[in-house]
């Protein structure tokens, strides 16, 4: 009952698709190969899902050109170059959103905030000073929107998200629930052993297309501003500390956390769980593997892993010893030691050889 | 002033022991060993506890009949077969709970919803569209639950929850204050160096008897849902992504994440901070000790650890150093180098002899 | 827009410095040496940026006496001892705050609570039962300070934080948004295959001038209570489980989680993602760097580190697999088999020097 009904043809032509069956078949939701029932519309996702495919329930199957004359002819398909892009935008045209415009009576707006018409805001959301608030964007309920910050067009803020700090967001940002952006950085300065609060005075500025999953934190800026560029998409429970700047189109997986004042480049992929220390840079184009620990800068891109896997505990607690003799025991010291042996052993072979 | 206060007997009654001791004495309140007044019940937990629950003030002692023989008979006692199951269910007696029924005047409950009469809402929760809230279950103040949710009866849903993407819950779940449920998982197409949002459609299913602690995500799944069944206990800042599927019994300590698609068993243990990578299958009665990484499917029941274990830093730098030599000197080369040295001092020490 | 404005000489001596400079010159801000304009104030923090220093457009410069020296005479300048403490200290002059105290009509405030006159509660606010709330302690948006809790002088709590089972904050405490204290610890008695929930019925201590940050848990005890001393701070993201105690002025910063009862000693740094087991004791004065992993108590005090580093992924396979070798072949025993061999070879050596 999650899901919205769609035309066969409309759905075609939303895929810009070629359609191989009824145009006026009424499809009745999106599902997965093994789920789909016979009103549903599934996708074929390359060649090793094909055996899936036969079996599917599916009523259409979204599919290559190629794949599709591997499929029997009685059933319907839609035609497309890329069928996992396609499904992607049709999972658009499924979802059912919550309402579109109108401020809700109980959302509280300061006289000084301008919000567009368009836009809607939700119960008990609290707008404050000078905060604006653009077309068609939608507010959940109990968001706070603090004093001061600006959110784009077309920008969807969950439930219980706090955006403090003057942040600046662009367009089509999504932030979902009890997320806080622009919340104090973590600074202090240590004087007489005692920590001593820097109040931070910069703000956060988040480009367009960017993502943001739930129970994030992306603190403001010391003094310059914490920036989430174009195309950035996080995961859920994520670290952005003060002055990290994130290049576009940036990928971080849940459960990361990135350290102050480091810099990542654009294009990367941050799996889940990762750290990254502070004031480091990361070049364009760099992929971290799950739980990675980088302490210094990496320069050039590739892909980057730490970690010692997972052991089988009894053999993991021979193997901790291990590493506690390795910081002893430097493996190359004994390469050398080694081949001194054998240079040893190869000057009495010869002397043995000399005498026979 | 945190705790009720109840007769012994009735103490007695609840957790089906026997009494050495006066049936009118009143119960202030459960405390440790160390802790406990004359006024309050504590309980030993074993032989090795005897030395302290020697010298504990508490009023009564809650203990097996083997171990009371070994201690005074002028104190109470509450004789039990499992003393730590019997202190568990007596903490509920002790414990002081908010308002169990009504509607706080300031909630906002959609008129499609069906809210029991022995519910309480608390003050700003919102309720959405054809929601459904069960008999006696407990939704804190600032609760969203949105569109579509349904909760069993005798649930707590605490201050700050949000609730949605059509998630259901069973009977007797709690849910932690500021915790997510059902929102958007972390899903996106990449083409022509962007990404794509793929709108999640899947939602939720919680059995009965779940636990969920604070600031948790629970993703709703893309196409098909994530599933946690009945008895699943979840510590707090957990990350479950979309599609995941946690067997009866699973138990997940904090700072934990699950990756997409996974499966776990029934009656594992994952430990703090465990990283689980997504689209494998995880066995029944798995344990993973803390900040476990794991990669690869786990296929057999067991103990499983990851990790390197702290070091004092210098000696950590070292290990380190070493860790960069290990890759490139493979140990079993190394042995069979010193096996090959070895074959050729015996042949040389058996030419010698020869030789004599 | 995000700053105070200042007279000079109301600046310098609020940082008690010398001032060399205009009197009546208006500071419009704080920021960094690269990107201060002219109206703005900057400082130097230390030897190694006079460069930056000399390149700054910054209209005054906070700077010890002999840096000073080093640079024109024709630039205003703030002479002091610690610049680093001053730029701290400057920053709370610079920060714009909300209002400061009133009650805002949309807050829900219980007859039993005491709300000091000088305090702020915002909108949609819940303060409950014999609640105190101090003297100018501002309570942001969407709280929640649940029955029992008390909430010291001066403090600031941000929106959409749950304070809970009956904590005690002191003074000067600032708590961060959709941060949660005095949830229930993560606590249950396994009994025939299930687990029995303990409620918990210990509460939360928190000291003076002690700093939560965002989307952090803070459990209450189980029986006794969880503590964080005076000084405390803590960045965000970070769990503390039920009876953790936390001395003074040590800091934790992101992501880092310590579970039950483990005792942390005063002035110790955990810098970002560590994991601390439960029920061990870290002495006063120790750091540990950033996903450093505690399963055993530290005694001593100094810097201990975890984990592996980074490596080029294909590297990181090989040094993988050289761990795995690693629990087999201990290097230990390798040296001795070289120490063995060696003194064959020596043996043999003077063997054949013998028959020369």
């Amino acid at each position: 009952m999650n899901q919205q009904h769609h035309k066969l043809s409309n759905v075609t032509h939303l895929v810009q698709g070629e359609l191989l069956g009824s145009a006026d078949f009424l499809v009745q939701g999106l599902a997965s190969l093994e789920q789909a029932n016979e009103n549903q519309i599934s996708f074929v996702n390359g060649q090793k899902y094909l055996p899936q495919a036969i079996l599917s329930k599916a009523g259409v199957l979204i599919i290559t050109s190629d794949l599709q004359k591997e499929l029997p002819k009685t059933k319907q398909y839609i035609i497309v170059d890329n069928p996992y892009l396609a499904f992607a935008q049709l999972t658009h045209a499924f979802e059912i959103q919550g309402q579109h415009s109108g401020i809700e009576e109980t959302a509280q707006i300061h006289s000084s905030a301008i919000v567009a018409d368009s836009a809607y805001i939700g119960h008990y959301a609290v707008i404050g000073e000078n905060c604006v608030i653009g077309d068609a964007t939608r507010i959940q309920s109990h968001a706070k929107i603090d004093r001061g910050v600006e959110v784009g067009k077309n920008c969807f803020i969950d439930s219980h998200v706090t955006i403090t700090g003057c942040a600046k967001l662009g367009d089509r940002v999504r932030v979902h629930a009890n997320t806080v952006i622009g919340s104090e950085g973590f600074g202090f300065a240590p004087y007489q052993a005692k920590w001593h609060r820097i109040a931070q005075l910069g703000s956060v500025q988040i480009g367009n297309d960017v993502r943001i999953g739930s129970n994030c934190c992306i603190d403001r800026g010391a003094l310059d501003d914490t920036i989430l560029s174009n195309g950035v998409i996080i995961d859920n429970l994520v670290q952005i500390a003060h002055n990290v700047n994130i290049g576009e189109n940036t990928a971080i997986a849940a459960n990361s956390g990135i350290a102050g004042s480091t810099v990542i480049g654009k294009n990367c992929i941050l799996a889940g769980a990762c750290g990254v220390s502070g004031h480091i840079k990361i070049a364009d184009n760099v992929t971290l593997t799950g739980m990675s620990m980088v302490t210094k800068s990496i320069l050039e891109s590739g892909t980057y892993s730490s970690g010692t896997g997972s052991f089988e505990s009894k053999q993991w607690r021979k193997m901790v010893i291990g590493l506690r003799q390795l910081a002893d025991v430097p493996l190359t010291k004994l390469v050398k030691r080694l081949d001194h042996i054998q240079t040893q052993i190869e000057s009495i072979e010869s002397t043995l050889k000399m005498r026979k």
